[in-house]
Protein backbone atom coordinates (compact mmCIF):
# COMPACT_ATOMS: atom_id res chain seq x y z
CA UNK A 1 0.00 0.00 0.00
CA UNK A 2 1.55 3.58 -1.15
CA UNK A 3 0.03 6.85 -0.07
CA UNK A 4 1.93 8.96 -1.76
CA UNK A 5 5.14 9.38 0.73
CA UNK A 6 2.96 9.53 3.70
CA UNK A 7 3.40 6.35 5.91
CA UNK A 8 1.02 3.99 4.95
CA UNK A 9 -0.90 2.53 8.18
CA UNK A 10 -0.82 -1.05 7.82
CA UNK A 11 -2.89 -1.85 11.30
CA UNK A 12 -2.48 -1.50 15.02
CA UNK A 13 0.04 -2.80 17.21
CA UNK A 14 -1.11 -3.87 20.30
CA UNK A 15 0.97 -4.81 23.49
CA UNK A 16 -0.39 -7.27 26.52
CA UNK A 17 2.08 -5.39 29.36
CA UNK A 18 2.74 -6.44 32.82
CA UNK A 19 3.98 -4.10 35.47
CA UNK A 20 4.66 -3.62 39.05
CA UNK A 21 3.42 -0.33 40.03
CA UNK A 22 5.71 0.55 42.78
CA UNK A 23 8.26 2.38 41.36
CA UNK A 24 6.16 4.68 38.72
CA UNK A 25 3.70 7.34 38.89
CA UNK A 26 1.09 5.52 37.22
CA UNK A 27 0.24 4.42 33.23
CA UNK A 28 -0.19 8.12 32.24
CA UNK A 29 -0.07 8.09 28.77
CA UNK A 30 0.73 11.96 28.45
CA UNK A 31 4.20 12.26 29.92
CA UNK A 32 5.29 15.19 32.10
CA UNK A 33 9.10 15.40 32.46
CA UNK A 34 10.46 14.48 35.72
CA UNK A 35 8.09 12.09 35.93
CA UNK A 36 8.89 8.02 35.73
CA UNK A 37 5.68 6.74 34.41
CA UNK A 38 5.46 3.17 33.02
CA UNK A 39 4.13 4.98 29.32
CA UNK A 40 6.93 6.89 29.41
CA UNK A 41 9.64 3.79 29.88
CA UNK A 42 7.18 1.81 27.46
CA UNK A 43 7.57 4.70 24.74
CA UNK A 44 11.23 5.32 25.43
CA UNK A 45 11.89 1.42 24.53
CA UNK A 46 9.53 1.56 21.63
CA UNK A 47 10.84 4.39 20.13
CA UNK A 48 14.76 2.99 20.71
CA UNK A 49 13.51 -0.04 18.95
CA UNK A 50 11.42 1.12 16.17
CA UNK A 51 13.33 4.59 15.49
CA UNK A 52 10.38 6.71 15.11
CA UNK A 53 8.10 8.27 17.95
CA UNK A 54 5.00 6.71 18.91
CA UNK A 55 1.50 7.70 20.60
CA UNK A 56 0.36 5.03 23.23
CA UNK A 57 -3.16 4.39 23.83
CA UNK A 58 -3.95 1.63 26.85
CA UNK A 59 -7.11 0.23 27.82
CA UNK A 60 -7.14 1.68 31.33
CA UNK A 61 -4.71 4.22 33.15
CA UNK A 62 -4.08 2.72 36.05
CA UNK A 63 -2.71 4.91 39.42
CA UNK A 64 0.43 5.36 40.82
CA UNK A 65 1.44 2.30 42.48
CA UNK A 66 -1.28 0.02 41.01
CA UNK A 67 0.01 -3.45 39.10
CA UNK A 68 -0.64 -4.34 35.80
CA UNK A 69 -1.23 -8.66 34.80
CA UNK A 70 -2.39 -7.97 31.23
CA UNK A 71 -2.81 -3.83 30.62
CA UNK A 72 -3.16 -3.69 26.72
CA UNK A 73 -1.65 -0.63 24.85
CA UNK A 74 -2.08 0.17 20.78
CA UNK A 75 -0.27 2.43 18.60
CA UNK A 76 -0.78 2.22 14.64
CA UNK A 77 1.92 0.53 12.69
CA UNK A 78 3.67 1.77 9.69
CA UNK A 79 5.27 -0.04 7.22
CA UNK A 80 6.93 -3.53 7.83
CA UNK A 81 6.20 -2.97 11.61
CA UNK A 82 3.06 -5.99 11.37
CA UNK A 83 6.14 -8.57 10.09
CA UNK A 84 8.27 -8.31 13.22
CA UNK A 85 7.62 -11.72 14.57
CA UNK A 86 6.47 -12.41 18.71
CA UNK A 87 10.16 -14.28 19.27
CA UNK A 88 11.80 -10.39 18.01
CA UNK A 89 9.63 -8.22 20.27
CA UNK A 90 9.47 -10.11 22.97
CA UNK A 91 13.98 -10.05 22.85
CA UNK A 92 13.51 -6.90 22.04
CA UNK A 93 11.44 -5.26 24.82
CA UNK A 94 13.03 -7.90 27.37
CA UNK A 95 16.45 -5.87 27.08
CA UNK A 96 14.70 -2.72 26.72
CA UNK A 97 12.72 -2.57 29.35
CA UNK A 98 12.81 -2.21 33.31
CA UNK A 99 12.99 -5.71 35.18
CA UNK A 100 9.80 -4.50 36.92
CA UNK A 101 8.04 -4.11 33.00
CA UNK A 102 7.21 -6.55 30.73
CA UNK A 103 5.42 -7.14 27.59
CA UNK A 104 3.65 -10.25 27.50
CA UNK A 105 2.34 -11.00 23.90
CA UNK A 106 2.04 -9.11 20.73
CA UNK A 107 -0.99 -8.70 18.37
CA UNK A 108 -1.92 -6.83 14.92
CA UNK A 109 -5.42 -5.37 14.83
CA UNK A 110 -7.25 -3.57 11.99
CA UNK A 111 -5.93 -0.41 11.52
CA UNK A 112 -8.74 1.86 13.65
CA UNK A 113 -8.28 -0.65 16.63
CA UNK A 114 -7.65 1.04 20.14
CA UNK A 115 -6.93 -0.54 23.13
CA UNK A 116 -8.97 2.14 24.82
CA UNK A 117 -12.70 2.68 23.04
CA UNK A 118 -12.30 -1.29 21.43
CA UNK A 119 -12.39 -2.81 25.38
CA UNK A 120 -15.92 -4.59 25.64
CA UNK A 121 -14.82 -5.03 29.63
CA UNK A 122 -11.94 -4.52 32.38
CA UNK A 123 -11.30 -6.91 35.64
CA UNK A 124 -9.52 -6.16 38.53
CA UNK A 125 -8.57 -7.80 41.59
CA UNK A 126 -7.96 -6.22 44.88
CA UNK A 127 -6.13 -8.48 47.14
CA UNK A 128 -6.16 -8.04 50.81
CA UNK A 129 -4.20 -9.69 53.99
CA UNK A 130 -6.50 -9.76 57.21
CA UNK A 131 -4.89 -11.13 59.61
CA UNK A 132 -3.00 -10.00 62.43
CA UNK A 133 0.44 -11.52 60.92
CA UNK A 134 2.03 -8.82 58.82
CA UNK A 135 2.44 -10.32 55.23
CA UNK A 136 5.94 -10.45 53.65
CA UNK A 137 6.47 -12.09 50.15
CA UNK A 138 2.97 -10.65 48.91
CA UNK A 139 3.94 -7.20 50.96
CA UNK A 140 3.35 -5.32 47.90
CA UNK A 141 0.40 -6.88 46.39
CA UNK A 142 -1.87 -6.58 48.95
CA UNK A 143 -4.00 -4.06 51.52
CA UNK A 144 -2.79 -5.34 55.36
CA UNK A 145 -5.93 -5.00 57.76
CA UNK A 146 -4.80 -6.42 61.22
CA UNK A 147 -8.38 -7.25 61.61
CA UNK A 148 -10.22 -10.80 60.02
CA UNK A 149 -12.79 -9.17 57.47
CA UNK A 150 -16.46 -11.06 57.00
CA UNK A 151 -16.17 -11.99 53.57
CA UNK A 152 -19.69 -12.75 53.65
CA UNK A 153 -20.66 -9.68 54.70
CA UNK A 154 -18.86 -7.81 51.73
CA UNK A 155 -19.75 -10.50 48.49
CA UNK A 156 -23.54 -9.36 49.93
CA UNK A 157 -22.70 -5.82 50.05
CA UNK A 158 -20.50 -6.31 46.77
CA UNK A 159 -23.90 -7.74 45.34
CA UNK A 160 -25.64 -4.36 45.48
CA UNK A 161 -22.98 -2.75 42.49
CA UNK A 162 -23.78 -5.18 40.00
CA UNK A 163 -25.64 -3.57 37.33
CA UNK A 164 -26.07 -0.58 35.58
CA UNK A 165 -25.39 2.34 38.06
CA UNK A 166 -24.48 5.66 38.16
CA UNK A 167 -21.02 5.05 40.31
CA UNK A 168 -20.64 9.10 41.00
CA UNK A 169 -20.32 7.83 44.55
CA UNK A 170 -17.09 6.10 43.95
CA UNK A 171 -15.41 7.93 41.99
CA UNK A 172 -12.83 10.66 42.86
CA UNK A 173 -14.44 13.98 43.77
CA UNK A 174 -12.27 16.25 41.28
CA UNK A 175 -12.53 13.45 38.27
CA UNK A 176 -16.67 13.11 38.64
CA UNK A 177 -16.90 17.05 37.68
CA UNK A 178 -19.31 17.18 34.47
CA UNK A 179 -18.63 13.74 33.15
CA UNK A 180 -20.76 10.51 32.97
CA UNK A 181 -20.27 8.28 35.92
CA UNK A 182 -22.76 5.47 35.02
CA UNK A 183 -21.12 1.96 34.53
CA UNK A 184 -22.34 -1.44 33.81
CA UNK A 185 -20.46 -3.88 36.36
CA UNK A 186 -21.17 -7.30 35.31
CA UNK A 187 -19.69 -9.44 37.97
CA UNK A 188 -18.12 -9.12 41.35
CA UNK A 189 -16.52 -11.88 43.59
CA UNK A 190 -14.47 -12.59 46.41
CA UNK A 191 -12.00 -15.60 46.98
CA UNK A 192 -9.86 -16.74 49.67
CA UNK A 193 -6.27 -18.27 48.09
CA UNK A 194 -2.75 -18.52 48.69
CA UNK A 195 0.12 -15.66 46.83
CA UNK A 196 3.08 -17.28 47.33
CA UNK A 197 2.04 -19.25 50.19
CA UNK A 198 0.84 -16.10 51.81
CA UNK A 199 -3.27 -16.16 52.66
CA UNK A 200 -4.79 -13.46 50.92
CA UNK A 201 -8.43 -12.34 50.23
CA UNK A 202 -8.89 -11.34 46.43
CA UNK A 203 -11.50 -9.32 45.13
CA UNK A 204 -12.58 -9.41 41.93
CA UNK A 205 -14.55 -6.74 39.65
CA UNK A 206 -15.47 -6.68 35.95
CA UNK A 207 -16.99 -3.73 34.37
CA UNK A 208 -17.29 -2.36 31.04
CA UNK A 209 -15.42 0.66 32.09
CA UNK A 210 -14.39 2.23 35.17
CA UNK A 211 -13.96 5.71 37.08
CA UNK A 212 -10.93 7.20 38.63
CA UNK A 213 -10.48 5.47 41.70
CA UNK A 214 -13.24 3.88 41.53
CA UNK A 215 -12.04 0.37 42.34
CA UNK A 216 -10.17 1.13 45.46
CA UNK A 217 -13.04 3.33 46.78
CA UNK A 218 -15.57 0.29 46.57
CA UNK A 219 -12.45 -1.79 48.63
CA UNK A 220 -12.61 0.58 51.00
CA UNK A 221 -16.03 0.55 51.53
CA UNK A 222 -17.03 -3.55 51.41
CA UNK A 223 -13.87 -3.04 54.22
CA UNK A 224 -16.41 -1.15 56.59
CA UNK A 225 -18.88 -3.94 56.07
CA UNK A 226 -16.56 -6.44 56.49
CA UNK A 227 -15.05 -5.22 60.04
CA UNK A 228 -19.26 -4.73 60.76
CA UNK A 229 -19.02 -0.96 60.98
CA UNK A 230 -21.92 -0.83 58.50
CA UNK A 231 -24.44 -3.21 56.66
CA UNK A 232 -24.53 -4.88 53.84
CA UNK A 233 -27.42 -2.62 52.55
CA UNK A 234 -25.46 0.58 53.15
CA UNK A 235 -23.52 -0.13 50.15
CA UNK A 236 -26.60 0.20 47.88
CA UNK A 237 -27.29 3.64 49.84
CA UNK A 238 -23.92 4.97 49.53
CA UNK A 239 -24.91 4.42 45.17
CA UNK A 240 -27.98 6.27 45.58
CA UNK A 241 -26.40 9.25 47.12
CA UNK A 242 -24.20 9.87 44.38
CA UNK A 243 -22.09 11.77 46.50
CA UNK A 244 -18.21 10.52 46.87
CA UNK A 245 -18.55 11.56 50.99
CA UNK A 246 -20.96 9.31 51.52
CA UNK A 247 -18.70 6.04 50.64
CA UNK A 248 -15.69 4.38 52.34
CA UNK A 249 -12.14 5.43 52.45
CA UNK A 250 -10.23 5.35 48.92
CA UNK A 251 -8.35 1.71 49.43
CA UNK A 252 -4.19 1.68 48.77
CA UNK A 253 -3.22 1.45 45.46
CA UNK A 254 -0.83 -1.63 46.43
CA UNK A 255 -3.21 -4.24 46.89
CA UNK A 256 -4.88 -3.56 42.91
CA UNK A 257 -4.29 -5.10 39.85
CA UNK A 258 -5.49 -4.87 36.49
CA UNK A 259 -5.89 -8.47 35.42
CA UNK A 260 -7.74 -8.48 32.06
CA UNK A 261 -9.15 -7.01 29.60
CA UNK A 262 -11.90 -8.59 27.12
CA UNK A 263 -11.82 -7.54 23.08
CA UNK A 264 -14.68 -8.64 20.70
CA UNK A 265 -13.37 -12.06 19.20
CA UNK A 266 -11.13 -12.22 16.39
CA UNK A 267 -10.36 -8.52 17.08
CA UNK A 268 -6.45 -9.37 17.90
CA UNK A 269 -4.31 -11.86 16.10
CA UNK A 270 -1.29 -12.59 17.63
CA UNK A 271 2.10 -12.16 15.58
CA UNK A 272 3.93 -15.29 14.46
CA UNK B 1 11.79 -20.23 90.13
CA UNK B 2 14.61 -18.56 91.64
CA UNK B 3 18.49 -20.14 91.08
CA UNK B 4 19.98 -17.59 93.04
CA UNK B 5 20.52 -14.08 90.89
CA UNK B 6 21.04 -16.25 87.93
CA UNK B 7 18.52 -15.59 85.25
CA UNK B 8 16.31 -18.35 85.31
CA UNK B 9 15.93 -20.12 82.32
CA UNK B 10 12.03 -20.99 81.96
CA UNK B 11 12.03 -22.24 78.70
CA UNK B 12 12.80 -21.45 74.91
CA UNK B 13 11.21 -18.68 72.97
CA UNK B 14 10.48 -19.99 69.00
CA UNK B 15 9.37 -17.24 66.29
CA UNK B 16 8.03 -18.16 63.23
CA UNK B 17 9.55 -15.68 60.60
CA UNK B 18 8.97 -14.50 57.30
CA UNK B 19 10.96 -12.47 54.75
CA UNK B 20 12.21 -11.58 51.48
CA UNK B 21 15.71 -12.32 50.71
CA UNK B 22 16.86 -10.44 48.20
CA UNK B 23 18.05 -6.90 50.46
CA UNK B 24 20.28 -9.86 52.86
CA UNK B 25 23.25 -11.60 52.66
CA UNK B 26 21.44 -14.79 53.97
CA UNK B 27 19.70 -15.22 57.16
CA UNK B 28 23.70 -15.98 58.99
CA UNK B 29 23.21 -16.58 62.43
CA UNK B 30 26.53 -14.92 62.84
CA UNK B 31 26.42 -11.52 61.92
CA UNK B 32 29.81 -9.87 60.27
CA UNK B 33 29.89 -6.05 60.75
CA UNK B 34 28.75 -4.05 57.53
CA UNK B 35 26.95 -7.54 56.25
CA UNK B 36 23.13 -6.44 56.21
CA UNK B 37 21.57 -10.24 57.50
CA UNK B 38 17.90 -11.79 58.55
CA UNK B 39 19.32 -12.60 61.71
CA UNK B 40 21.38 -9.39 62.29
CA UNK B 41 17.67 -7.21 61.76
CA UNK B 42 16.00 -9.68 63.80
CA UNK B 43 18.27 -9.59 66.59
CA UNK B 44 18.37 -5.94 66.92
CA UNK B 45 14.60 -5.88 66.91
CA UNK B 46 14.63 -8.51 69.60
CA UNK B 47 17.64 -6.53 71.86
CA UNK B 48 15.39 -3.76 71.41
CA UNK B 49 12.30 -5.33 72.80
CA UNK B 50 13.72 -7.17 75.14
CA UNK B 51 16.80 -5.05 76.46
CA UNK B 52 18.76 -8.03 76.75
CA UNK B 53 21.26 -9.27 74.48
CA UNK B 54 19.89 -12.70 72.27
CA UNK B 55 21.81 -15.93 71.17
CA UNK B 56 19.54 -17.18 67.86
CA UNK B 57 19.23 -20.44 66.33
CA UNK B 58 17.70 -21.01 63.29
CA UNK B 59 16.01 -24.06 61.79
CA UNK B 60 18.03 -23.69 58.23
CA UNK B 61 20.61 -21.18 57.34
CA UNK B 62 19.32 -19.68 54.18
CA UNK B 63 21.43 -18.02 51.79
CA UNK B 64 21.99 -14.40 50.13
CA UNK B 65 18.68 -14.08 48.14
CA UNK B 66 16.39 -16.70 49.71
CA UNK B 67 13.04 -16.25 50.56
CA UNK B 68 11.09 -17.67 53.51
CA UNK B 69 7.41 -17.93 54.48
CA UNK B 70 8.18 -20.39 58.15
CA UNK B 71 11.69 -19.84 59.17
CA UNK B 72 11.74 -21.20 62.50
CA UNK B 73 14.19 -19.11 65.26
CA UNK B 74 14.50 -19.87 68.93
CA UNK B 75 16.31 -18.65 72.04
CA UNK B 76 16.41 -19.12 75.56
CA UNK B 77 13.66 -17.23 77.39
CA UNK B 78 14.24 -15.59 80.21
CA UNK B 79 12.32 -14.02 83.50
CA UNK B 80 8.84 -12.75 82.30
CA UNK B 81 9.92 -13.00 78.74
CA UNK B 82 7.02 -16.11 78.13
CA UNK B 83 4.31 -14.35 79.74
CA UNK B 84 4.47 -11.59 76.88
CA UNK B 85 1.31 -12.12 75.13
CA UNK B 86 1.44 -13.14 71.30
CA UNK B 87 -0.23 -9.60 69.98
CA UNK B 88 2.25 -7.77 72.12
CA UNK B 89 4.87 -9.76 70.25
CA UNK B 90 3.54 -9.17 67.13
CA UNK B 91 3.28 -5.82 67.39
CA UNK B 92 6.42 -4.90 68.64
CA UNK B 93 8.42 -6.62 65.85
CA UNK B 94 5.94 -5.49 63.35
CA UNK B 95 7.12 -2.03 64.47
CA UNK B 96 10.81 -2.69 65.21
CA UNK B 97 11.36 -5.07 61.90
CA UNK B 98 12.25 -3.87 58.41
CA UNK B 99 9.13 -4.58 56.05
CA UNK B 100 10.81 -7.67 54.29
CA UNK B 101 10.43 -9.13 57.66
CA UNK B 102 7.93 -10.14 59.64
CA UNK B 103 7.27 -12.60 62.59
CA UNK B 104 4.16 -14.58 61.99
CA UNK B 105 3.79 -16.22 65.33
CA UNK B 106 5.22 -16.42 68.71
CA UNK B 107 5.72 -20.59 70.48
CA UNK B 108 7.05 -21.88 73.96
CA UNK B 109 8.72 -24.95 74.01
CA UNK B 110 11.10 -26.61 76.61
CA UNK B 111 14.10 -25.06 78.10
CA UNK B 112 16.10 -27.52 76.12
CA UNK B 113 14.55 -26.70 72.62
CA UNK B 114 16.20 -25.68 69.48
CA UNK B 115 15.06 -25.08 66.33
CA UNK B 116 17.88 -26.79 64.87
CA UNK B 117 18.46 -29.87 66.02
CA UNK B 118 15.11 -30.45 66.85
CA UNK B 119 13.49 -30.57 63.37
CA UNK B 120 12.31 -33.36 62.11
CA UNK B 121 11.81 -32.16 58.46
CA UNK B 122 12.30 -29.34 56.58
CA UNK B 123 10.90 -28.07 53.08
CA UNK B 124 11.44 -25.90 50.62
CA UNK B 125 9.91 -24.82 47.31
CA UNK B 126 11.79 -23.84 44.23
CA UNK B 127 9.70 -21.81 41.54
CA UNK B 128 10.29 -21.82 37.74
CA UNK B 129 8.59 -19.42 35.08
CA UNK B 130 9.65 -21.58 31.64
CA UNK B 131 8.00 -19.23 28.81
CA UNK B 132 8.68 -16.59 26.33
CA UNK B 133 7.34 -14.29 28.34
CA UNK B 134 9.04 -12.41 30.99
CA UNK B 135 7.56 -12.47 34.43
CA UNK B 136 7.32 -9.35 35.94
CA UNK B 137 4.82 -9.84 39.44
CA UNK B 138 6.62 -12.58 40.42
CA UNK B 139 10.26 -11.45 39.41
CA UNK B 140 11.57 -11.84 42.62
CA UNK B 141 10.34 -15.32 43.62
CA UNK B 142 11.31 -17.07 40.20
CA UNK B 143 14.18 -18.41 38.31
CA UNK B 144 13.03 -17.34 34.19
CA UNK B 145 14.27 -19.59 31.95
CA UNK B 146 12.87 -18.90 28.30
CA UNK B 147 12.39 -22.46 26.65
CA UNK B 148 9.50 -24.45 28.34
CA UNK B 149 10.12 -27.29 30.61
CA UNK B 150 9.20 -31.41 30.19
CA UNK B 151 8.04 -31.23 34.33
CA UNK B 152 7.18 -35.27 33.33
CA UNK B 153 10.71 -35.61 32.40
CA UNK B 154 11.54 -33.37 35.71
CA UNK B 155 9.16 -35.16 37.94
CA UNK B 156 10.86 -38.50 37.12
CA UNK B 157 14.58 -37.83 37.36
CA UNK B 158 13.80 -35.88 40.86
CA UNK B 159 11.87 -39.35 42.29
CA UNK B 160 15.64 -40.48 41.43
CA UNK B 161 16.97 -38.52 45.04
CA UNK B 162 14.36 -39.99 47.40
CA UNK B 163 15.23 -41.80 50.38
CA UNK B 164 18.50 -41.80 52.23
CA UNK B 165 21.17 -40.90 50.06
CA UNK B 166 24.50 -39.29 49.93
CA UNK B 167 24.29 -35.88 47.86
CA UNK B 168 27.72 -35.30 48.03
CA UNK B 169 27.22 -34.26 44.42
CA UNK B 170 24.68 -31.59 45.40
CA UNK B 171 26.43 -29.83 47.89
CA UNK B 172 28.86 -26.85 47.80
CA UNK B 173 32.09 -28.11 47.18
CA UNK B 174 33.81 -26.01 49.86
CA UNK B 175 30.91 -27.07 52.14
CA UNK B 176 31.44 -30.83 51.70
CA UNK B 177 34.66 -31.38 52.73
CA UNK B 178 35.04 -33.54 55.87
CA UNK B 179 31.43 -33.21 56.41
CA UNK B 180 28.73 -35.71 56.71
CA UNK B 181 26.94 -35.39 53.45
CA UNK B 182 23.92 -37.98 53.74
CA UNK B 183 20.70 -36.69 54.07
CA UNK B 184 17.10 -38.42 54.05
CA UNK B 185 14.37 -36.93 51.50
CA UNK B 186 10.80 -37.76 51.92
CA UNK B 187 9.40 -36.06 48.96
CA UNK B 188 9.75 -34.41 45.84
CA UNK B 189 7.06 -33.03 43.81
CA UNK B 190 6.23 -30.37 40.83
CA UNK B 191 3.04 -28.85 40.17
CA UNK B 192 1.89 -25.88 37.75
CA UNK B 193 0.32 -22.98 39.61
CA UNK B 194 -0.45 -19.12 39.52
CA UNK B 195 1.53 -16.80 41.63
CA UNK B 196 -0.06 -13.27 41.46
CA UNK B 197 -1.81 -14.45 38.37
CA UNK B 198 1.84 -15.80 36.66
CA UNK B 199 2.08 -19.23 35.98
CA UNK B 200 4.21 -20.75 37.75
CA UNK B 201 6.84 -24.81 38.03
CA UNK B 202 6.96 -25.18 41.37
CA UNK B 203 9.22 -28.08 42.99
CA UNK B 204 8.67 -28.62 46.24
CA UNK B 205 11.15 -30.60 48.13
CA UNK B 206 11.10 -32.33 51.42
CA UNK B 207 14.23 -33.79 53.87
CA UNK B 208 15.29 -34.22 57.31
CA UNK B 209 18.01 -31.52 56.27
CA UNK B 210 19.57 -29.95 53.43
CA UNK B 211 23.34 -29.35 52.41
CA UNK B 212 24.68 -26.07 51.21
CA UNK B 213 23.17 -25.31 47.91
CA UNK B 214 21.72 -29.04 48.14
CA UNK B 215 18.38 -27.69 46.44
CA UNK B 216 19.69 -25.21 44.09
CA UNK B 217 21.98 -27.57 42.92
CA UNK B 218 18.90 -30.14 42.48
CA UNK B 219 17.08 -27.60 40.52
CA UNK B 220 20.10 -27.01 38.03
CA UNK B 221 20.04 -30.49 37.26
CA UNK B 222 16.71 -31.27 37.12
CA UNK B 223 16.07 -28.26 34.55
CA UNK B 224 19.37 -30.12 32.55
CA UNK B 225 16.66 -33.03 32.29
CA UNK B 226 13.87 -30.59 31.39
CA UNK B 227 15.57 -29.05 28.57
CA UNK B 228 16.09 -32.58 27.18
CA UNK B 229 19.46 -32.17 27.42
CA UNK B 230 19.95 -35.36 29.88
CA UNK B 231 17.99 -38.56 30.41
CA UNK B 232 15.96 -39.03 34.00
CA UNK B 233 18.35 -41.55 34.74
CA UNK B 234 21.08 -39.34 34.56
CA UNK B 235 20.35 -37.90 38.30
CA UNK B 236 20.82 -41.59 39.59
CA UNK B 237 24.37 -41.68 37.69
CA UNK B 238 24.71 -38.32 39.50
CA UNK B 239 24.17 -38.97 42.84
CA UNK B 240 25.45 -42.54 42.44
CA UNK B 241 29.30 -40.32 41.70
CA UNK B 242 29.49 -37.99 44.89
CA UNK B 243 31.16 -35.33 43.03
CA UNK B 244 29.62 -32.12 42.36
CA UNK B 245 31.18 -32.20 39.16
CA UNK B 246 28.76 -34.30 37.72
CA UNK B 247 25.79 -32.62 38.96
CA UNK B 248 23.79 -29.37 36.62
CA UNK B 249 24.83 -25.69 37.57
CA UNK B 250 23.29 -24.20 40.65
CA UNK B 251 19.99 -22.36 40.44
CA UNK B 252 20.13 -18.70 41.09
CA UNK B 253 18.90 -18.03 44.74
CA UNK B 254 15.90 -16.04 44.07
CA UNK B 255 13.64 -18.73 43.00
CA UNK B 256 14.14 -20.52 46.28
CA UNK B 257 12.11 -20.28 49.40
CA UNK B 258 12.30 -21.48 52.76
CA UNK B 259 8.39 -23.11 53.32
CA UNK B 260 8.21 -24.83 56.84
CA UNK B 261 9.67 -27.03 59.52
CA UNK B 262 8.13 -30.02 61.35
CA UNK B 263 8.55 -30.56 64.62
CA UNK B 264 7.76 -33.25 66.98
CA UNK B 265 4.17 -32.94 67.73
CA UNK B 266 3.38 -30.79 70.65
CA UNK B 267 6.61 -29.23 70.94
CA UNK B 268 5.48 -25.85 70.01
CA UNK B 269 2.81 -24.22 72.06
CA UNK B 270 1.68 -20.63 70.79
CA UNK B 271 1.88 -18.16 72.80
CA UNK B 272 -1.88 -16.85 74.51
Amino acid sequence: MDHGGQPSCAGTIVLRLGYSGEAYSGFAEQTQPGVRTVAGELRKALETFLRREVDLTCAGRTDAGVHALSQYVSFPAIDGELSIVQTRWLRAMDALLPRDIAVQEVFRAHSDFSARFDALARTYTYRIADRPNRPVLTRDHVWWQRMPLDEEAMDSAAQHLVGEHDFKSFCKMASAVGKPTCRNVMSVGFERTEELGEEVLAFTITGNAFLHSMVRTIVGTLVEVGLHRREPSWVSEVLAACDRRTAGPTAPACGLTFMDVAYPPDTLTPLA
